[in-house]
């Protein structure tokens, strides 16, 4: 026992890195790895992404701005924060900004930054940026993909933390984020 | 502008289901589906998978027992708390109990349900359950798989809070159940 304690686990060694089946939205790679701990080798699938932003944008009155919409995974609709793919060429705060406009017609200058997560680092290569985006306002129209259909609402930040605790909002990427300006424990 | 707000989006009508490229890990799906905003169709990406689970275990001194280990995603160590995939035919109380054994080699009786979050509902179709098992205690050893390497380990919560609000625990996952218990937020 004592001695898998306080150690530093090692790097597999990369013995060989190919393309997998093409998936829309991410690159499937193939790597072949060896474990440092038994010396075996294994196929260890990696999928590649750009890196998303998600927005915990505020209204003047401190309400924040949520978008529904049907989810191909989970084949249901959901309660969200806005975010998105990283653009090529685009900074993340300029994704940020890019999305929440896009997805909610919300804009405002005042945008704080609040770190990055990783989405599940076992098989995505990519980060999550977080953005706080306070005092924004109903400026411009929706501008929708094809592939979407949203309906933007607005919440209390005490709503929220119900839709929290309750479970009607439970997609992790939007808790990461919202769990960075506000207690989501039950305590 | 007012027409998107307050609405519930319709769900989708899925046109036809097959099966995509043999993965690892995951079973991948094309569905062709209908957007009900414009009826253009198109195809979505599945990526199937059995729930998951992750255990928030504290000690008998309230000390949470992380796992360090390489992940093939971003290719570096993370810290995590234990978790994984639900077994067939087992719950997944049963299975946040295995893990945690075989992960860490740490049991307990007292186990709290903390509910599930969706690890991505644009693609997986899948949930994660979290358990908090309270008043754990080191008594199996561990029992790694051919394709694991985990260095176990305790942090106070005060540790937890400073490595997640400075970027060292930042697993979504993890942040999901950690959120659950504690208060993560920076102010």
């Amino acid at each position: 026992m004592d001695d898998n304690y306080k150690k530093r686990p090692e790097s597999w060694a990369i013995i060989t890195s190919e393309p997998g089946p093409e998936l829309p939205l991410v690159t499937v790679r193939f790597d072949t790895v060896r474990n440092p701990r038994n010396a075996k080798e294994m196929r260890a699938v990696v999928l590649e992404s750009p890196d998303w932003v998600n927005i915990v944008a505020l209204t003047p009155e401190r309400r924040l701005v949520v978008v529904r919409q049907y989810r191909f995974g989970i084949a249901a609709v959901t309660t969200e924060i806005p975010g998105g793919l990283i653009d090529p060429g685009e900074t993340h705060r300029e994704a940020a900004e890019r999305e929440l406009r896009e997805e909610t017609g919300h804009t405002t200058s005042k945008w704080t930054y609040l770190g990055a997560s990783e989405p599940n680092p076992a098989v995505f290569n990519n980060l999550i940026h977080h953005w706080l985006a306070e005092g924004v306002e109903p400026t411009h129209s929706l501008e929708q993909d094809d592939g979407e259909d949203i309906v933007v609402d607005t919440m209390s930040l005490d709503e929220v933390r119900d839709a929290v605790l309750s479970g009607s909002i439970r997609h992790t990427l939007v808790l990461a984020a919202l769990a960075r300006i506000m207690d989501l424990s039950k305590g």
